[in-house]
């Protein structure tokens, strides 16, 4: 099996963690480097978080890179509803030890050109928080962004409703702008959404399994946090959503999940259907589609992959 | 070849005529029978509309029964768009003469269940109007509706906006309590919606094959006057679309479309979201999803068929 160079963009965030944790685990993965964004908390927060998190599985080696702080076109405000969701502190309030190593003093977007530019084709990026990251890696240097040679994107949601409005999911309606500066680049790209995310569910039973380590525990309890909030919110799931987790596997085994083929854009007027992941009419017979979108996941296998993981994380 | 009994339910309507003319030439199919709705025109003069189409195909003995001539919640009224779209008299403003036979007596609805009840795994629909017919038959009899062989819709748009408003397709407009109830039904439906109608296209070029005949010039001088109007509207397709036909054809062979399996909602509430066909957030993880919403097209191969009726209707 080739060990695929992964890098991961991250909002950490409670799902995030568990994307970290996943990437970590899974051992055709070498995770090259964290790049924390905006989003479920601020940049500076999410690197920490990270940082806490790969101390927690065992990889404090990883380095963990700040990219941008705001979306392209405004500024970034922790909205109440991201506390309430991920915890104060965006990792179900739940305190870890201050990370030995320091967030390293490189531009995320810098680290990414630079790593896109070394690896390329070797190199698969996992953005599971706002593409802002992305979309400034791709207009400093689209040509270097062109060599990738994986691209999953967390977000969008295109035949089920958002979850921020009607049309508008979480991670694209934090930064619209980039969003569709990446989705109408004709990047290559992956887009593993709320189609599937919804149908990835995990439950206390699961988390339950972890509880005989202490960092088991600790994700357990972080976890926990997130499924408790779940059942508020979103009631008639009966789990929390594995998300971010769900994208890294996606990029590790495209075969959890089928995809569609279409080119698409995201909405940027502030109107009702702001921030929406919808087909571009103007390109809807163009040929070679750039998005695939997840549209069914083997969830049954998923799960089972991600716990065969995290059990071995925490035994 | 078995050959399939088949009910349209049409707004008569250009591509509903080019529906009718694709199920007559298609010797997999019997025309059992046409309903009308209101929709691109009044519903008792698509019936008329309907009978002069089977009388230009050589088809005067189909039976043509008026349904219903209003949305189940509100009035219908005529709007100039679709007088633009479809000409006043809804054919493109060509006139046909005055059909020898009468449109029958019975209710289109009772004539679906009577049918139904009749044939029942036998029996094809295709409804490329509002669903409040096949809404109404479904009220009044659920477990005959539920004997039906196949169901086939033109409406919704999933993963491409609407050509009402940014989320509503027209049919769907037209009557969406109807259309939620069919979709909430559990019934088992394929939507052949916006996503791959908008990439089945005709131009003149096809039309002028048909010129040879005095039946043929005049489907042509029907169908330009569309591929007019379409030009002037959607200039970025460059030709107009086969809603109709196009789901006359997949109910006749599936395999013209791939096509997901999602069970789906239309939204009733009265905001922007009006009118929506989308995945239902409630049902995401029911088990046995009722709706096969077709999301790409093998174009060439179902324009190549679609000729090959023509050319053979009008030779």
């Amino acid at each position: 099996m080739s060990v695929q160079k992964m890098i991961l963009d991250v909002d950490t965030g409670i799902d995030d963690a568990m994307a970290i944790a996943y990437a970590v685990a899974d051992p055709a993965v070498e995770l090259i480097g964290v790049i924390s964004s905006f989003g479920n908390i601020e940049a500076d927060r999410a690197a920490t978080n990270a940082l806490r998190i790969l101390n927690l599985v065992g990889a404090p080696d990883v380095p963990v890179f700040i990219g941008h702080q705001n979306p392209l076109d405004h500024e970034y405000n922790r909205l109440p509803i991201n506390a309430q969701i991920h915890g104060e502190n965006g990792i179900g309030d739940v305190q870890l030890p201050t990370p030995r190593q320091a967030v390293a003093t490189q531009n995320g977007v810098d680290f990414l050109l630079d790593a896109a530019q070394r690896y390329g084709d070797d190199l698969t990026i996992v953005a599971t928080g706002p593409m802002t990251n992305l979309a400034a890696a791709l207009n400093q240097a689209p040509e270097v962004m062109r060599q990738v040679g994986k691209l999953t994107i967390m977000g969008g949601a295109l035949t089920v409703p958002g979850n921020v409005t009607p049309v508008a999911e979480a991670n694209v309606e934090q930064d619209p702008v980039a969003a569709n500066q990446l989705f109408t680049s004709g990047l290559p790209l992956t887009m593993v959404g709320l189609d599937v995310t919804l149908r990835t569910l995990l439950t206390k039973d699961e988390t339950a399994q972890w509880r005989t380590t202490e960092a088991g525990t600790k994700m357990a309890d972080i976890v926990d946090y997130y499924i408790n909030v779940y059942a508020d919110i979103y009631p008639e799931l009966g789990g929390c959503s594995l998300h971010d987790p769900l994208a890294v596997g996606v990029a590790i085994d495209p075969s959890f999940v089928e995809t569609i083929s279409l080119n698409m854009l995201v909405t940027t007027e502030h109107d009702p259907y702001y921030a929406r992941t919808i087909g571009d009419k103007a390109r809807l017979n163009a040929p070679q589609p750039n998005v695939k979108v997840a549209v069914s996941v083997d969830t049954d296998r998923y799960l089972a992959v991600f716990m065969h993981h995290f059990n071995h994380l925490f035994r």
